[in-house]
Parts: structure tokens; sequence; C-alpha cells
């Protein structure tokens, strides 16, 4: 059974290994609210994992820490194990999917644990790190529904009355539910009127949907950007605990999520990945009732892949109206071009990319299309280009 | 005169109005160190400038602060003026060239000050903030060469005593000399067997050339990535300072700045602009004698527009080898593609780009070239993938 003295002993445990984070305010991240980030993408191993892994491990009798642990996963969960493991001096072996990303299997192996790639998809990597534990008697470490595990997360809880005492709502992101439920026991056995709500990708809502329906489903398929969450069942001791300590769960949509994540790197200068972002962008779009509350937003993990940083900058810089594109399509004849330039330049958008070619069979012989790409300042300017551009008479396919 | 007397009261006088930003572990910035981050980057504004600003206008006469202050800048130093003063009570004109950039205008005006267009360029822009002084009695503030910003910024290096009592050397970015001629002072003061580098732009190398020079140069221009620093003239003040307390001062590339900005993101989850980037690319490329010492990179500043982020994110993967463009010469005949394609992919090479186009006059006229971008794994998988594409006869002509 979980308990506030386990979740005060993990404090302890854990005071060694792990960073206590800051909490940094956060003035625009929603302006009726007043806004307190939790930088648990500033944790060691870049997510709040290692804090449940290393809890449970030095719970371990000295036979099992002797044998070592296996655990399963891609993700964070990975290199929480990992570093827990060998900050514990216990042999950890992590089986992944052979098709993980390599640098995924790198920062595994970074944290010396030993990577076991396995033939297929993450079930199969499950099932062999089940074989693993019963035929070689390593324990399991589950990634999140399991008490220890829990009672690690909660830790978060406890600091967090120390850096808010007087915090009114705790925004927190749900995969299976192990972070929450251990943040929510802490924060409701010392002060119940503080809310707490999770949050889930709208692309992956088994928490949500599950709570809905008053019993645990399995989704058939996750889709999101916030790949720390996307979790198709809930635990079974994470169901029971979010459905009594949490007030309510709410979900949010990947371009709310990228629009989260740009946000906080340009007014926070914080790098989060998809699911650290989560809470930020429930705040952001108001999916939860914190005007006038004193709100803190869990920042549950940063490792993000550049690459698809990259991405996410340019979807949110669409999204906010700073980047945009037009199709139109021209006569083949001389000048199009130089009318198209002007116009955009008279207006102060910046051409970061042209795409020209001739039109394909089926339309006029003589026409063409030029796709150009802009940087501008918000959506109005968007509006005040395109409008200039129609007005010369010009055709917008596109944009 | 600058004492240590007057650092510690700025502090006091800071303490309800600034963060004390956290120090960060950073254990792969370089291997051979133990690297802790100064994350000034997280700093209300995102940058230290609010310290001397604030601290500067404390110390103004009742008569002064009523009349208001002037500031010239268009990066970190207005917005850290706006905010002190608007935290102060005191009316803020901040004047600019009036090509600024419209994200750093708004920047200011959020913080209340009053922003002035000026015609021109930044010197007359800096001329009309002179003007402004001199007719309206406003009280001009240095963003660097003025004996309490400087004190103000000396607050840094006494938080680095109370968070890494036992460091062994500081790294500090110098534009103007501002920040590292408080810090080192204070560190000096306190313990001087503690080295203090400074680390400056190669393409604005204004502080190292007048040291070297043994009198202050002025810069017939500077060109760098890193736009917070890229002064042409030190102070006087501050040359006189970091030629007492500065044990030495080096400078880095704007490709070196880039790599670290690209770390520090990957690495540590945290935003540095070029100029906050600056110190921990010298820890990072081997620039000053720090092996085996516990060394504090201080990260100045979080402010870099995200468009310039992105390309600074592209250039970081392409001078570590997962990012790679190949030009190939392919006879107009059908399979060519098919070739280039299954090579590369059968090797891992994940394609994101392709460009395509005929020769062009003078050119085998059955000639065409197909311009490939890759996300490969490091150096040695471009390599890899090179020589596979020029085993199957392929001719590369760049890349």
């Amino acid at each position: 059974m979980i308990t506030l003295d386990k979740i005060y002993h993990a404090k302890y445990v854990l005071s060694d290994v792990i960073r206590e984070t800051d909490v940094i305010y956060a003035p625009h991240i929603n302006e009726k609210s007043k806004i307190y980030l939790k930088t648990e993408n500033l944790q060691i191993t870049g997510s709040f994992k290692v804090r449940g892994a290393y809890y449970k491990m030095s719970q371990l009798s000295d036979e099992e820490k002797a044998r070592g642990v296996v655990a399963c996963s891609a993700g964070n969960h990975a290199q929480g194990v990992a570093l827990a493991a060998q900050k514990a001096g216990i042999k950890a072996v992590i089986c992944l999917p052979d098709g993980a990303p390599i640098s995924k299997v790198e920062a595994t192996k970074s944290y010396g644990a030993e990577v076991k790639l396995v033939e297929g998809v993450y079930d199969d990597a499950y099932t062999e790190a089940l074989r693993l534990r019963d035929e070689l008697g390593y324990t399991f470490i589950h990634p999140f529904d399991d008490e220890l595990v829990i009672e690690g997360q909660g830790t978060i809880g406890l600091e967090l009355f120390d850096q808010i005492p007087d915090m009114e709502a705790v925004l927190v992101p749900i995969g299976g539910g192990g972070l929450i439920s251990g943040v929510a026991y802490a924060i409701k056995a010392l002060k119940p009127s503080i809310k707490v709500y999770g949050v889930q990708a709208a692309g992956a809502p088994s928490m949500r949907s599950s709570l809905s329906s008053g019993s645990i489903l399995t989704l058939d398929s996750v889709s999101t950007i916030a790949d720390g969450i996307a979790v198709k069942k809930p635990g079974e001791h994470t169901f029971e605990m979010v459905s009594k300590y949490v007030d309510d769960v709410v979900t949010v949509t990947d371009d709310e999520i990228s629009a989260a994540i740009l946000a906080l790197m340009e007014q926070q200068k914080l790098v989060t990945e998809g699911a650290g972002a989560c809470a930020a962008a429930a705040a952001m779009f108001d999916k939860v009732p914190i005007h006038g509350k004193k709100t803190v937003c869990l920042l549950s993990g940063g490792n993000i892949d550049v690459t698809i940083l990259s991405r996410v900058i340019k979807r949110g810089l669409i999204m906010s109206g700073r980047n945009c594109q037009f199709t139109i399509e021209l006569i083949d004849k001389p000048g199009q071009l130089e009318l198209v330039a002007h116009t955009i330049a008279s207006l102060g958008g910046n051409v970061t990319s042209v795409h020209y070619e001739h039109a394909n069979a089926g339309q006029d012989v003589n026409g063409c299309f030029i796709r150009l790409e802009l940087e501008t300042r918000n959506h109005d300017h968007i509006v005040e280009i395109r409008n200039a551009l129609l007005a010369k008479g010009l055709n917008i396919v596109n944009g």
C-alpha cells in the first residue's frame, strides 16, 4: 500500500542521487493564472523517471540486487533505470525492439546498462524482458504500475510543498499514470484543497477513456507527438489512484503541444519533449479552471530529438503566424516573379524559400506555379500580404 | 571605486527582484573536467542584464528616479533596463535603430518601457539617447562601462560561492566586459586561486585584441552569431578590470558556438543564445586549461530568435555528422534514382529532401543532377554512404 511515510522515505533515499529541480515562474503561459514550472526536464537523464526507478531498486533485497534488474523501454524509463542501476551498483538489462532509434540505444548504453535488441516491436521486447526475469531471476522494473515506483515519483509532490507552499493547482501529464499517482497522493494527503489535474495527449487518451467508462480500457492504437505518454492502457494501481485522487483529466492536441514546446523555448529557455509540454499546453489553452490560481505545471521531461524539435518549431511558427506558405499560379511571362517579390517585400514579409515549376498536363501550357515560404509577424500580417497579392490580380491556389 | 562591500549590497538589493538561478552539473560538455552551468539564461528577461540595470537604478537619487532613465540597445540590455525600471517604478525610454527586429521591440515594450525608434543604425540611436539625457535629464544606463552596473553583475560571483564553493575555474563571456569585470572582482577578492577566463567570439575579439596591444582598440567591424557580445570596443573601466583580474581571454568560432548551443539543448535541455553558449563552447573545445578542475561555465542569456535557432540546430547537426548533403551527377535514364535511393536506404541513411534537375548548357545533354539531404548517424556513417555511392560508379560532385 502506498503511504506518505514511504514517499518521505523515498525523498530521503533519493536526496543524494537526483536533483531537486527548480521551480520557475512563467508569467506568459496563461496571463489569467500564475503559472510555475516544475522543471523535471532538467532532472538527470532529462526526465523524472530516475526517481521511481532508483527508489524501487533501493528496496530490493541484497540477493535481488546481486541478480540485477530488467526493463523494457525505448525512452525515458530506459535511461532512468540505466542510471539508477549505475548509481546503485546493480546490473541492468534493457530490452528494446531492434528498430529503436540509435540515439536512444546509445543514451541507454552511456549510463552503463546492457542493451538487448529484440527482433520485432515493443511487445516482443516486453516478452523477452519477462523471459529474462523468469529464467535469470532479474527483477522487472515496471515503468508505472508499481507501488515503489509510484512512491518515488511522489517525491516531486513533497518538493512542491517546499518550493511553492501556497500552490492551488497542479497539472501533471499522464501516460501510464505513475507520475500523477504519486504526486496526487502526496498532495491530497497533505492538503486536499489543492486541485490536481491530469493531462493526456488527444491521440492517446487511455486514462481519460478508462475513467469515462469506469473501467480500464485498452486503446487499439495511439498516435501523438508526445511519445513519452503514448500508452494504450493505464495500470491497475494507477487507474485506481487517479480515480481516487485526481480532480479531472483533460486532453491536448499535437498542435497545442507544439505551441507549448515553442512557448517554453522562447519564453522560458527550456527544452521539453511532447509529454513534457502537455501540462503547459493545458494551461495555455485553458483546458482546466485555473484563472486566478497559483498553478504548477509539471514539465516531466526534455528528451526530444532535435530533428523533431526543428519540425515542432516550424509547426509552432506556422500556428502563431510567423511562417506561412503561398502557392500562386502565374502566367509564364517576364515580370511575374518580380511582381510577387515586390508585393511581399513592400509589406515586410521575408521570403525564405522559393519553388517554381511549370504546370502539369491538363492545365494551361503557359501556366506555372510558384510556392513561397515566408517569415511573417503574425496572422494579421499574413492576411495583409494575401490581400495585397490578390489585389494585384494574382491567383493564390493554396495558402 | 568597485568594492566587495557594494557587490554584497547589490546582492541584498536584488534579492527580491531577480532569481538566484540554479547551477546544473553537465557531465558531457567536457569529460576531462567537471563542468557546472550557471543558468543566467533562466534569469528573468532571459539574461543577467537585469542585475546591473536594477542595482544602478536603485542607487539613483529620488530626483533622478523621478526624471527617468534612458538606454540604447536592441537586445538583452534593453529588456533588462525595461524590467528593472518597471520593478523600481521608474520611467524608461529605450532608443532603438528603426530596423530593429519587431520581436525585440515588442519584448522591450512588454516590460513597460517606452520604445523610441530612431532612423539609422545603432550609433544614431545612441546619439539620440544621449540627447534625451542632456535635454530631458534622464539618467543614461550604460550597458557595461559603469561601476554600479558592474557591481550588479558581480552578484553572480557571490552566488557561485554559495552554490559551488569548491569551484576552481570560471568561464565568462565578454562583450563590453561588464559581466566578467564584476564576477572576476568578486571571485578574486574572496579566493584568488580560482581561475577566471574570458571568452569572446572570434568575429568580435575587441577585448582580446585590446589586451594584446596593451591599450583599448576599436574594431572596424564585428561579425558573429553571438550578437549579444558583438561589441567593437571594450569599456575603460572594464578594460582595466579585465587586465587586472582575468587570467586569460580566449575566442571561439561561430561553428564552435553553434555546436555548444546544440549540446546544451540536447544534453541539458537549456536554450542559450550565441553569447550565452560561448563559455560552454570554450570548455567543449578545450580553449582553456580546465582538465581535472571543477569549472563553472556562465550561460549569460537565452534570447535567441527561434528561426535562428532552427538554423543553428541544422548547422550543429551537420557539424556532428547527423545531417549531410550529396550532389550526384546522373545519366538521365531509368533506374538511376532507384540506384541512389537503394544504396542510401540499405545503409540506414534517411533521405529528407531531394532536388533533381537537368544539366545546364555546356554539360552533357543527357546529364542531370540530384541533390539529396540525409539524416545520418555520424561522420563515419557519411563516409560509409559516400563510399557505397562511389562503388556503384556514381559521380559525387559535391558532399
